[in-house]
């Protein structure tokens, strides 16, 4: 099967940069003395885990169909790093009986009690991360906060027992400047640093020190009293990550497939059958890399965006491409470039929106051919 | 089971505000004197369909995974309103052979030929109609484009037959008042009534005369020379539509039930496990409506939002709830109302993105109470 016999439109992964990309964040976290355990939210596949996590090493969650998914997988370290409340816990406590060594985090006093007390209920003990919040100002307790150690308190056994400690730099994707990332690394891995070293001196073990993000993985300028790293979107990349400066173009490794629907000459656009369900609503990399739209257009077998071309608007199953907003709008568009059922491949501008709505990935190895097919979990 | 045992996010329905939007658009299409053909890119759900369609009548879909899915639920009369590539003829050509009416949509005459040709190959005859644009500037030629009578003329048989003419104003969501929606409904009609005058006058039978969209069949003052109408959006409504006045928010069927998994009180806002994935990232409807942020916010049984709380920013599976943009922010939040672990409901700002991130609806009947479950069909 090759690239022309797919159905449009269809999510296509490039296994040769995907691997590529892996290979480079193995080795920041190697020369970084950490463990890479990678975030799964972004590619929600046990095929891609396989490759990111070295076999079925470390892996971090963002629900609890992804923590059953990879379970069954094989997949039995997994730290499941959105904030717990109490209904979850349950589903959680079947997983610690199948053997998997679910990982919760909390950042919340009466949460943690809950947990432990739920733990003691249902006999099994769940390994707690205490979430730090190191700027973002989304979940998490500062290090230095007066909660720290009464949450560390709750988690005294029986019931649940502290594992460690988590931050994620997420404004990082704010940042201006690859300084700037480098600065907020530099103060997720105070933070948790921090926070580890207060929990120690109160006679908590402290085992996991973790941070994570894809800019603050790659630009961190060292990691020490740090154990792990949890970058996500890294085994991709995208638009946004291309504007922040993470990537290169050529690193970008899932795409959407479309089929040219329709050419308005006279309103200079071509139509696409890939709109806003298939590429998402998430326009945030335009203001890194303005002019991307909702997407920049590939020919089938292209590496690279062909110049001055965007996605600029969607609807709900119909994409719009055109000039890049900012070029100049007034050349014709090359339609017999571009006949009416002929392909095009879209750079997603934040592919862990985009590969959501999807089950699956078409794989390739940088060519046309199809050479498998990788499933998805989604949902909750 | 009750709203309280259902896991979170979860997609919620209320099956009697469903059955009034309904039934109030049925009684517009009875008083217009024109066919509902729902358009079921929103419910993507048979038995959804089954009640806008008044059991198993005729129905409007946007992927040919909903043609194939209503079609084995028993829907025959199927209008698939997206432009047809020649790719996708087969797959149409084997509902056509299992007894499925599915019309086709087209805007092209290089487009009409292939599809006569391939009819004729595979020894079907695929019903096409016409795109006519009146306005949207999206898919579809002018009633006035001398487009019009060869692509009739490529749709003669055998291998194909003319069925009609179709319109979408969809740019009545970005109408400014309901007259400018008034006027819009107007040209939309306009539009296909003059193009099918054109075909008959030509010799072409043109026994469909399709508009729809929910604001302009809400809104428009007649219909004359229409013979059907398409809106879809209409069975849930959504933040967008109360911003442009076609419901109230007590007609808003569709939320996302969430839970809150964290207080943060020095930054004055509450997370939920309702993010970009489960809200979906389309932030249309502030623009009518400022301050609805990612979803306006009740309690699980509240029958509106509660005042000045908003979804106001989001992550891929967290959700902070905070004071609406514009409203005093130097309030507290009344956090005591809402413990960790107790449930929200979010109104979602466009339906039809946010439902497309679900499997399945979880129905009341106005309470607490889930009376049933139905799917829906995703995906391509």
């Amino acid at each position: 099967m090759r690239l022309d016999d797919l159905p449009t439109p269809s999510l296509v992964l490039d296994r040769t940069r995907l691997e590529k990309n892996i290979a480079r964040l193995q080795g920041r976290a190697r020369d970084l003395g950490v463990v890479l355990r990678p975030h799964l939210k972004t590619a929600k596949s046990a095929r891609v885990a396989e490759l990111a996590a070295g076999g079925r090493g470390p892996i971090t969650v963002s629900t609890l169909a992804e923590a059953t998914y990879f379970s069954r997988h094989g997949f039995h370290d997994i730290t499941y790093a959105v904030p717990i409340v109490p209904a979850k816990l349950d589903t959680a406590a079947g997983l610690l009986t199948k053997g998997t060594d679910l990982k919760l985090i909390t950042d919340n006093e009466v949460v943690a009690k809950a947990v432990a007390e739920r733990g003691r209920a249902l006999g099994v003990t769940f390994h707690v991360l205490i979430k730090i919040d190191t700027g973002l100002g989304r979940a998490g307790i500062a290090a230095e906060s007066a909660e720290l150690l009464p949450i560390a308190e709750a988690l005294r056994g029986p019931g649940a027992a502290l594992a460690g400690v988590l931050a994620h730099a997420g404004h990082s994707y704010n940042a201006g400047s690859i300084e700037e990332i480098r600065e907020i690394a530099e103060a997720e891995r105070a933070g948790v640093v921090k926070a580890a070293a207060r929990l120690r001196e109160a006679g908590h073990p402290c085992p996991i020190v973790s941070v994570g993000s894809t800019p603050t993985a790659i630009h961190a300028a060292m990691l020490d009293g740090v154990t792990e790293m949890r970058p996500g979107n890294f085994v991709f990349f995208d638009l946004f990550q291309l504007g922040i400066e993470s990537c290169e173009v050529n690193e970008i490794a899932v795409s959407v497939l479309a089929s040219v629907t329709g050419h308005h000459r006279e309103r200079n656009h071509l139509l696409i059958d890939a709109g806003g369900l298939a590429l998402s609503k998430d326009t945030g990399a335009n203001r890194n890399a303005p002019g991307t739209g909702y997407g920049l257009v590939c020919l089938p077998g292209g590496k690279v965006p062909l110049p001055g071309l965007a996605v600029v608007d969607v609807h709900q199953e119909h994409g719009l491409v055109g000039h890049q907003r900012g070029r100049d709008a007034i050349n014709k568009l090359p339609f017999e470039r571009f006949p009416i059922g002929s392909r095009l491949r879209v750079l997603p501008n934040h592919v862990c929106m985009t590969a959501a709505m999807y089950d699956r990935y078409y794989v390739t190895e940088g060519g046309t051919e199809i050479v498998d097919e990788w499933d998805r979990v989604n949902g909750w």
